[in-house]
């Protein structure tokens, strides 16, 4: 391809709301568009990378089995209904009513889409499993689309699904899927890191994310220094650095008359004291020897609060006909070690809730008779109290009085007070141990680009598919979904490829793999370029000839920019040598060298082969 | 690939809304599902043929130097309002309204989306010519979807638009798409019918449709016996089959004193009769002496009618501020030989009308003083009066005389009436002469596949896209565009190829080139099976290996159905030969016949390169 026919229009200035090396480099180089905010074109080069992250998937996908289909991307209303979604989701589904006041959704994902071709064509378990996927237009309505494609209104979504008679089945495909995604991103040239949702319970987890990592991630993630243990902090655990207890060994631990005992509690007065910070300052003690204590209002609560502190009459709903009845409001309260903070998702899971979140003031103040900043868990009877397991450990603690500038010390667990339900809600933190080797963790923001999901019943109950088991009996299916946004693929490989001055691609998802630059594009120089050119595409090297009549020094910006991974240089200088000469330089390094012109074909066909071969090779 | 692996649905019943044959085999051969109405969703089978379609189309649209886009397909609103189109556009359109109260349009074609692009990078007539295509998902709102995919409301259309400094330049863009939109179809295996939109003129064409032939065609086509004359309905012309007169001769022939002359016209009474065949019978004379005449209503006339009959008191109006002036609403005669049809495409396109149609039963009264059926040319002078060309050929013709049961006879053009305006509005039909060679012309309907337009200006002077020329003088481009639609290319193939038992892929776009058919799949059957499709597959011929626990006759029907090109049958008889034999049979023939196994795979994988080669081959 040469260069002046490619509608390569590459930019000097950034675009000022580009913050991001991907947003900016997709712009400058001339791969990407905007049509509006968050709705974006692929412009010639960058939808040749893009069709190859494309085809990389499509390959990995076929190689475990699954099968490609295409369904719309304007789906029918009504299967979002059946499915329930249609009302849960939120207003970032778009939906659309047609000439008929028929009601459209353009599809963000396609459970349902695929839910409804199964149903219709599955019979037997012989059919089973069955794995389809397609590659297609998605189009989510985020309030604040940014960071170029890598959060936008529309974007392609490689999404899988599968369908099984068991849950070994299930984790069978759910495994492969997870090796497969392994395999894309490494042959895209990137490093990701698989998060699992669960990552102490060994093959027991039903979710994994693969995260890239980015200044701007949407998520933190946590660490180990030593082993591979990845988690999102939302879920991360950690090894206890306290010994956790029974309620009994606490309290035969404050109790006991010989040795060290806990003093009775007493109230301390603690004036204009709120926070752990002041009330360390204050006493002249550790964070770690205070119970900090929350109060949360959690929503749609499934857990059976019959027996619990000040739900009596708290009554259960159902929020849809075939929806588990539900407390659709509860208040908690959550005590913790005071230098820990105490983590929303883990809660909200411990009590199944659909949402956690801090009480209002007002609730607080009602709940705890006191004002903010004195609530704490001796003597506190109008709502559960969570108890997480560093509380366990602590036989001697400050915590609040609930009363207005005072503080209870030398308070017990097991002797002074108890909890409704003990748990892990701790948020860890960089510098806590991993819970797998004890070695250190540290925190690192993350992007998703690839999420994988046991998704069970939920599709296919609510939709009735149903298949004839070996004995004729009518079962349901279970399911998992495997997405993959190639938008934010493609954009987290110029962010982890790329220096000052531009993209360096990976040759595996190159527009082109050799730019030819020839000094002047005339003469002899001319004739040696277009034999080049010739000889690398009889190889299969993509090549992009810059046949422009430019400065040599704006080509090799281009070049640079545009990141392809093989840049030769041809001049009058080198072909007069003896033995004609080029220069060749791989982008990724400073170095150019010469070449003879009549071994550079062979020389780069060798070098990209090598490069893919690498990125393509299996995983251990 | 195995069949008990690749989800192929085949159905025995037919779906009961598919009337014709693509639609009834694309569900029983397991290519298609049905979503919702107008929504399908391509299975494995058919998304392999659909991709090979695809891929065609984006070789032969490279090979013309078109650079491949991809924009979005939920386009901003804005960009339309800038075009006109979002006002213009029917409810076919599909509007959206996001979260924010924005306007999306979900693309039924991209000229505002493209045109917006090259707006912004457009700069130097040195990028010039440029054409970028995309192969995309596009909507249309249609009230009545039916035949399948062949008219579906979501749909796969590649489209394509050039922007060039002149009209030389666009001339040689839209030749060089016409000989790629031959050879795609070629390579596809279909037979299309181009049609010029303005047939006589050759070389000043600015429209060219890709028509197929086909039982439930939108298109009414007419085509010569002879040559390759073919014209839409609408817009054909044919040989006179008359002598046309300027109007000076006619009066003179009607006046001559020697020889034959025309009496003076006289009233003659015709009671209940209204129709020309009612008067062919009541006159007993042929309906080639009578002169037909009929008040038209046109809508947005863009004629300068200044000095017509009857239109001194009507005003031009803008509709937009753009747009030129036009008479909102006017009513017009046109005369026509008895035997012969108005075209109304012809008629609104001569007097520059949006639309024309029949007037109302009450504005015919108004305007002729008379009922229905006695209109004539004759002291008509209450709207203006157009002429076919046919009448100006007509020395002693019977016409309405604009009274109830009353008609003239020896009337003549020239002496007893005129027109004011003489034009071609004649609906040309089968057993009409060419207008090229004289061959006699016949009809097909036919379904348009693709098409080819001279754009002009519409777009990039109302988008103000704009270049600096040669001398630095801001100049506007002209536009070119260029559709193909996938899914009814993919109909169509089925159409023109399949019989009784199913389809009958040309070896292009079959979904595999092979159907490996082990009469029971077992054993040495089994293991000769595998063989050969490892041999297939190294040969680069694609396999669908026949794994199933079926019934050889279930098999037999499934392959037919599919379509598969070639199917080999393996079974044990064959293979306990000296030599051992298996089966192979073309899925065009009604005859299989015997071949050693050895050479079973050089034999298939010769003939199908054979056959790809016939249909890539260059058109002459």
């Amino acid at each position: 391809m040469n260069y002046s026919s490619a509608f390569i229009p590459t930019l000097r200035e950034v675009p000022s709301d580009a913050v991001i090396a991907s947003h900016r480099l997709m712009f400058r180089a001339g791969l990407l568009r905007k049509l509006a905010n968050g709705l974006f074109a692929y412009l010639p080069l960058g939808l040749r990378s893009f069709r190859k992250v494309e085809q990389i998937i499509r390959e990995e996908m076929n190689a475990v089995g699954a099968l490609e289909i295409k369904p719309t991307v304007v789906i029918p209303g009504e299967l979002w209904k059946e499915s329930g979604r249609w009302d849960a989701m939120g207003e970032s589904l778009l939906r659309v009513k047609n000439r008929l006041d028929n009601d459209f959704v353009v599809s963000p994902t396609a459970e349902e889409a695929f839910t409804a071709i199964v149903r219709d064509e599955l019979s037997s378990y012989r059919q089973l499993p069955l794995s389809l996927y397609q590659i297609n237009t998605k189009f989510r309505d985020e309030i604040r689309p940014r960071y170029g494609v890598m959060r936008g209104r529309e974007f392609i979504m490689k999404d899988a699904y599968s369908w099984h008679a068991d849950e070994k089945s299930l984790d069978e495909t759910y495994q492969a899927m997870g090796r497969a995604y392994r395999r894309i991103f490494k042959r895209c040239g990137l490093s990701v890191i698989p998060v699992k949702a669960d990552s102490g319970a060994m093959g027991g987890s039903g979710s994994e994310e693969f995260m890239v990592e980015s200044e701007i991630g949407d998520n933190t993630l946590i660490l180990c220094k030593k082993c591979d243990y990845a988690a999102n902090v939302e879920k991360a655990g950690c090894a206890p650095d306290f010994t956790p207890r029974t309620i009994e060994e606490a309290k035969a631990a404050a109790e006991r008359t010989e040795g060290s005992h806990t003093p009775p509690f007493e109230k301390i007065e603690t004036p204009n004291v709120k926070t752990i910070d002041e009330l360390c300052a204050f006493l002249k003690m550790e964070s770690t020897q205070f119970i900090k204590t929350l109060i949360y209002r959690a929503v749609n609560v499934e857990l059976d609060l019959s027996s619990a502190p000040g739900c009596a009459k708290l009554e259960r709903k159902k929020p849809a006909p075939d929806a588990p009845a539900v407390y659709p409001e509860v208040f908690f309260a959550a005590a913790i070690r005071g230098d820990l903070d105490v983590n929303e998702v883990k809660l909200a899971a411990a009590l199944k809730a659909s949402e956690v979140s801090l009480a209002a003031d007002t609730d607080v103040v009602r709940l705890t008779n006191a004002p903010v900043g004195f609530a704490g868990p001796v003597g506190l009877t109008a709502l559960p109290l969570i108890i997480d397991h560093t509380v366990t450990a602590m036989n001697d603690a400050v915590t609040g009085a609930l009363a207005k500038d005072l503080h209870y010390q030398h308070t017990a667990y097991g002797r002074d007070f108890e909890g409704w339900l003990t748990v892990d809600v701790r948020t860890v933190k960089a510098g806590d141990r991993c819970s797998l080797c004890g070695g250190e963790l540290y925190t690192k923001m993350g992007n998703e680009l690839g999420h994988i999901f046991k998704l069970g019943y939920k599709y296919t109950r609510s939709m009735n598919v149903s298949y004839l088991d070996e004995n004729g009996k009518s079962q349901t299916p279970t399911m998992g979904c495997y997405g993959i946004g190639l938008d934010r693929t493609l954009a987290s490989v110029i962010e982890e490829h790329h220096d000052e001055a531009g993209v360096i691609w990976p040759a595996s998802v190159a527009p082109y793999h050799v730019i030819i630059v020839p000094i002047k594009y005339d003469g002899e120089v001319k004739d040696s370029a277009d034999k080049l050119t010739a000889e690398l595409t009889q190889l299969g090297i993509e090549v992009l000839l810059d046949d422009r009549n430019e400065r040599p020094g704006v080509k090799f910006n281009d070049a640079d920019l545009t990141g392809i991974p093989w840049r030769v240089v041809i001049g009058d200088k080198g072909l007069s040598q003896s033995t004609p000469q080029v220069e060749i330089k791989y982008r990724r390094e400073k170095e150019n060298r010469n070449i003879e012109l009549e071994k550079a074909a062979a020389e780069l066909a060798k070098n990209i082969r090598e490069e893919i071969a690498a990125l393509n090779k299996p995983i251990g």
